[in-house]
């Protein structure tokens, strides 16, 4: 029988936590934990992202300001723009929403966010000491997310045979590294995996997080297995995740649910790195 | 019947071109790629790992120097060093060899390189480019090195499964990032893994990168996969890879011996990171 991983729950839990080192930071170092979010132009799923970010944030105490940017802005311009966010002290984390307008070059905005400001964990240096293993501020917010959701099973990762599909550097990548440095023998699939099935399982824990609804079946996943469905694809008014749930759901020894798996837990993660922001701060 | 993958012959065609590509910049740039080595103690394999870099430097018409520090250096002053080497606009590259004595921070002393001279391609900005598929100067010199022998075969790694044994930054993680960028189905495998045999037989592209002799045996092996062994072990007067070669050569298509294999491509690898070093200089 298998048992749901309520992300949405667990993620409320956080958040509990989060409020609470916020008020204690409010009141010993009289800071005010923010987060500015910058959105530039109109695109309508990033505007109900960036209102659950807001929402979020007011829930645990965290002040956040949303940049509305027209898309006719300059590259030079944005990143003008970022820096000056980089150089002010009362804000603690920076997030550039994505995707950005076709004529803005997403690497070269994104990279001038201080690391010291990188809520995301998204900037080279950042990943690349995730990569390393070297202590890093910020870890890309859903990979954490759906680690955190991972140990909630209390399941041990060490010798397990892990398999991510999709590669993303938001999710894939991420996520991949962090089962490694829990000891997982890991696997990254892709779209040009010749048998996606043969290699999914092989899974005793399976991330799936190629944003294509219902792409993992029940044939294709192992008994027994822990499975992390990352997709949030749009069926007509119907949110569906990457997992045909109701087939493979029988199979999993855990499983998240589409909606309230991983997608609170991103969420969470953003204000616990936030946080974080501020607690490094030295001066 | 399987094919020896002749790394000292691909190494010793590389060197050419990279001397080549020098003269041409002594004579239209005025300019003289030039490497410093710190070297820090006095361990004995890094006497040699560095007299052969130096050499390996003379032939191709790149400049080398190695600063000999004393191991009693302060952490301090070690990176004031590496300071002022980031600051000397004739010095291209910098490489400080590992290991250091055990009272120095690596990390810290690493990181200290300037990106723009990380011929090592180890900072963590140049690791995370590379993670992220963004355009990096430096590839770790081993990693591409393999690369350029896998290529050399003229097999296709898309949709190949590819195994990675070892999971250091040095090789195992740059590798696995480098085989998944050429769309081949990566799996990473380390000391943790249950049961290497069964990963390693599904290896279609297998790379050995342990550091333990002859570890990888006859019945580890698919048939007719790619072979890339990373290791240099002493035996006596002997030096093995981490591959039982002798018996598993005839289950290969393509095999890197030891020595002759890997071992060349690193260092030359490390010149070519130098003249990149050279060339992406903009001033």
């Amino acid at each position: 029988m298998y048992k749901i991983i309520d992300g949405k729950n667990i993620a409320a839990e956080l958040r509990r936590i989060i409020k609470g080192e916020v008020e204690q930071i409010k009141t010993e170092r009289g800071i005010s934990p923010k987060l500015v979010v910058v959105l530039v132009g109109d695109d309508a799923a990033s505007q109900i992202y960036v209102r659950n970010k807001e929402r979020a944030c007011a829930e645990v105490g965290i002040l956040s300001e949303v940049q509305r940017i027209p898309s006719t802005i300059k590259e030079s311009e944005l990143i003008e723009q970022v820096r000056s966010l980089n150089n002010n002290k009362n804000i603690h984390g920076i997030l550039v929403q994505l995707p950005l307008p076709k004529h803005l070059n997403e690497i070269g905005v994104l990279n001038e966010i201080s690391p010291d400001k990188d809520v995301d964990g998204l900037h080279p240096l950042n990943m690349g000491k995730l990569l390393k293993g070297e202590d890093t501020k910020f870890i890309p917010c859903t990979a954490a997310g759906i680690m955190e959701l991972i140990l909630s099973t209390g399941v041990e990762l060490m010798g397990k045979e892990a398999v991510v599909v999709g590669r993303s550097n938001i999710v894939g990548k991420p996520t991949a590294i962090l089962l490694l440095k829990k000891h997982a023998t890991v696997t990254i699939c892709h779209s040009r995996t010749r048998d996606l099935g043969e290699v999914t399982r092989r899974a005793e824990v399976l991330i799936a997080a190629v944003g294509r609804p219902a792409i993992i079946k029940e044939n294709m996943v192992k008994d027994g297995a822990i499975i992390i469905d990352v997709g949030m694809n749009r069926l007509g008014e119907k949110l569906v995740g990457d997992v045909d749930y109701e087939l493979v759901k029988n199979k999993a020894s855990f499983i998240t649910p589409v909606p309230g798996g991983v997608g609170p837990m991103t969420i969470a993660m953003l204000l616990k790195n936030t946080l974080l922001a501020v607690k490094q701060k030295t001066d």
